[in-house]
């Protein structure tokens, strides 16, 4: 690492997109708007797949796969949807280049028009209704409970890395119940399940709310979410949830005849979350030194780092390290060994400190000789020397404790920026000074929340699912309300 | 099961196309050449992926991803390459609809015209080697084995399941080397995997071999293969794994600095396969009552199916059978057990017979008295009554037996249908009439290749990595041949 990273107080946003880099996430492609996933940063993606997709599954989730281009007819049948998602999107008009009869290279062939545009798919609401509507005949057809990993595209003006980029993955659950109570029960469960992964396994507390009408996904009647709070005190949504109502089987005509009585329009929900997570993954714990990783997203859990002058030492220290490896193998902990002589230790100790590997091991002469090793962990940059012998179960604990520390070190933080505020000039000064989310009451309608957005940037991120019934008055109007919703400004 | 399927000899396109709608693998969607792919048939693909990624993984290489989007401009920097791969594909030319001003729906915005359009990648050469040139600078930063898992477009007139879609789902490889002679170990162990993999997974004999000039990959200096036969004769690509020279290092400018001396062109591969491979089991192994999956593809291995009168005895099976399912489960055994009661038993036999379930286990109230359980295997539709405590044990080896069985048969089919031909007379009437594998000699010129396929629609499928060194003539020309090459009708 010649370049040095810039710190978060000097530029935060500077230190996301330099770290995002350097520690071999992710880079901008030659393509507008579009990244390129990095084998170490698609290894954490890989592993927040692993665990969401065993998630989906135990809650009796199936996966498919549904056609990327959508005809663009099929956008206008559902009207809410049209306006929040055929907007900004990559079009496809042609199916054929050609030479260029003027010299080199190849055009877009004229007469390989297509009689109807298809859209690269925003998201596959449209789609997937299409498609339910020759799948789903009688009540024995439902519950369809289906999940699909997929690459979309939203043109975006201004992105910045897994943040906001025209292509991303993501996962998108589009399922379909015979009863509105079924359907509601399913969101809420995808809203569960996306708040326990985000806290047991991204080590990010969130808050579990509902979305503003305003903030609600185009074409839903009810929008669950996961919100949490990045270091800069800005609020990320990290998933959604939908209950979809039976808009899209009205839109799409998809009924479904029941044990007795007339065919009725089926029930819908739709949840996803995308790489954005890596964004939060990274703004939730990261430092001035580069990525903090949780143990149980690192795809190395444990490296091992020899410290040599020669050879020889070189290869009694290989010996060690791989009867090491071998014992933390077997106890299930990912371990990589970096004995590379064309790099030095001090240029390896840079490297995994920037790439977020929780636990270091280094040995050195000294250490055989003592028969110890040095053991660092990355959260908290401590160092302490420990037996040999007592690594193997030194390390799966410590690990345990990694995770654990670092989840409540975001949740002291997120505690202690969550300010109730009753009134709009206290509301504008924190928003500028301490940030965070800023609990207050909010007469409900769509037209204040306008105006505090366009008076102060801060939305509605939710409405939280806890909240508790307590008599106040609207920050800005004064008009009676009976809970606190959060503010924050958001990524 | 209300429709029959078409019997193989009756029509054996039409039973295929059937079969995979019937067994709820794929249909067509309202999206011209492009598939749905289902559950069930996704379920399968997921278990041909992780296995293949596991390989890929043991063998040293890592996953990314790259934009699915290409500029135009890329295409025309490998001069073979884009003859290839440039013209049938989608073409992106605007980023925005907006709503029609004359009535309902949405239309394209002409005012959202992009300066370069874009293409759907067909394949990913260009844009990841425009991308390696940012990663590679010395020897140090070689060899970069990457992986890709994701969807692809190539623009097709005719397209079937499966077999030929104008979008499907692959990986592929693309590794970068210092020498020569790494690359090509490379290509050639990428073909071993994927032999080993469609042999031992799949139960797919394959022959490696590689292509002639004239069915290699554009811009690939030696593509090497894994060509299967299907049951009706004609043969199937089943895998390629590319070695391309320096070609796509130098249309990209890609170097790095050696040990020692000036800096040199990077040497690459590239490798893959598709859900062409669903395809290909489909017709390696099915019947006429449906499909038959290899064990070790299977999304359930195992089912179970209660025979009951009444709730009563429902209730005695239920409990029996999921004992059962939980012994065989502790051995691995992946099962199911079906006791909805809206379904009859008739039709789930019907059902799982379709859908290719390796071994199903009925249980009936006279099993019960008996301590017995019908067990009947998918593949030889062979039925036996077994003592319920035998089952644990005896269905694992069964399903050993079973996959092995079904790559002997399959094997004994490929292999009686390779057929030495020294006449172009017999080499004529053979593909009228036993098809298959055609071994014969060959000129070596893409003149007489072109020829042969004129005349009798027959390819050469590959230059078998064994073949005998042999003299013989050609079997159009009469000129002299070192060694036999396979030529077939093919997918």
């Amino acid at each position: 690492m010649a370049k040095k990273l810039t710190s978060r107080t000097e530029d935060y946003s500077k230190w996301y997109n330099e770290l995002v880099v350097m520690a071999d996430l992710a880079e901008n492609s030659g393509v507008r708007g579009c990244m390129v996933i990095k084998p170490y940063g698609y290894a954490i993606w890989e592993k927040m797949q692993a665990e969401l997709d065993k998630k989906f599954k135990e809650t009796g989730h199936v996966n498919a796969y549904f056609p990327m281009f959508i005809p663009k007819s099929y956008f206008s049948k559902e009207a809410s949807h049209v306006d929040g998602f055929a907007k900004e999107c990559a079009v496809v008009t042609h199916y054929r280049l050609k030479n260029d009869p003027n010299g080199k290279g190849v055009i877009v062939d004229e007469d390989a028009k297509l009689e109807e545009e298809l859209i690269v798919r925003p998201t596959s609401e449209t789609i997937i209704w299409s498609t339910y509507k020759k799948w789903i005949q009688s009540y024995r057809d439902l519950p369809l409970l289906i999940n699909q990993w997929a690459n979309v595209v939203r043109w975006e003006m201004r992105t910045r890395l897994f943040l906001r980029t025209s292509e991303f993955l993501w996962q998108e659950g589009h399922t379909a119940h015979a009863t509105e109570a079924e359907a509601l029960v399913e969101a809420k469960l995808m809203c569960d399940v996306y708040a326990d992964f985000a806290q047991n396994f991204m080590a990010m507390p969130v808050v579990k709310g509902v979305k503003s009408e305003s903030e609600r996904f185009a074409g839903a009647l009810e929008t669950y979410c996961i919100e949490a709070l990045m270091q800069d005190g800005k609020a990320l949504q990290a998933g959604t949830s939908h209950f979809l109502g039976q808009n899209f089987a009205k839109a799409f005509d998809v009924k479904f005849q029941p044990k007795e009585g007339k065919p009725e329009y089926v029930w819908a929900t739709s949840w996803g979350v995308s790489t954005r997570l890596m964004g939060a993954l990274v703004m939730t714990h990261s430092d001035d030194k580069g990525l903090i990783l949780p143990p149980n997203l690192a795809p190395w859990q444990v490296v091992i780092v020899p410290i040599h002058r020669n050879d020889e030492q070189l290869e009694q220290i290989n010996e060690k390290a791989n009867e090491l490896m071998k014992a933390l193998r077997a106890k299930g902990v990912s371990v990589k060994y970096d004995n590379r002589t064309s790099f030095k230790p001090g240029w390896k100790f840079n490297e995994y400190e920037m790439k977020g590997v929780p636990v270091r091991i280094a040995i050195g002469p000294k250490d055989l000789e003592n028969g110890t090793v040095e053991l660092a962990r990355r959260d908290l940059l401590e160092k302490q020397f420990v037996a040999m012998e007592d690594v193997e179960t030194m390390v799966p604990a410590l690990l345990e404790e990694i995770q654990n520390s670092m989840y409540n070190k975001a949740l002291s933080y997120r505690n202690e920026h969550i300010t109730e505020v009753n009134d709009f000039e206290t509301f504008k000064d924190l928003l500028e000074t301490k940030t965070g989310f800023l609990s207050c009451h909010w007469d409900g309608t769509t037209e204040t929340e306008d105006k505090i957005k366009t008076l102060t940037k801060a939305t509605i991120r939710c409405i939280p699912l806890d909240a508790k019934e307590e008599e106040g008055v609207c920050i800005l109007t004064g008009a009676p309300s009976t809970k606190r919703v959060l503010f924050a400004k958001s990524y």
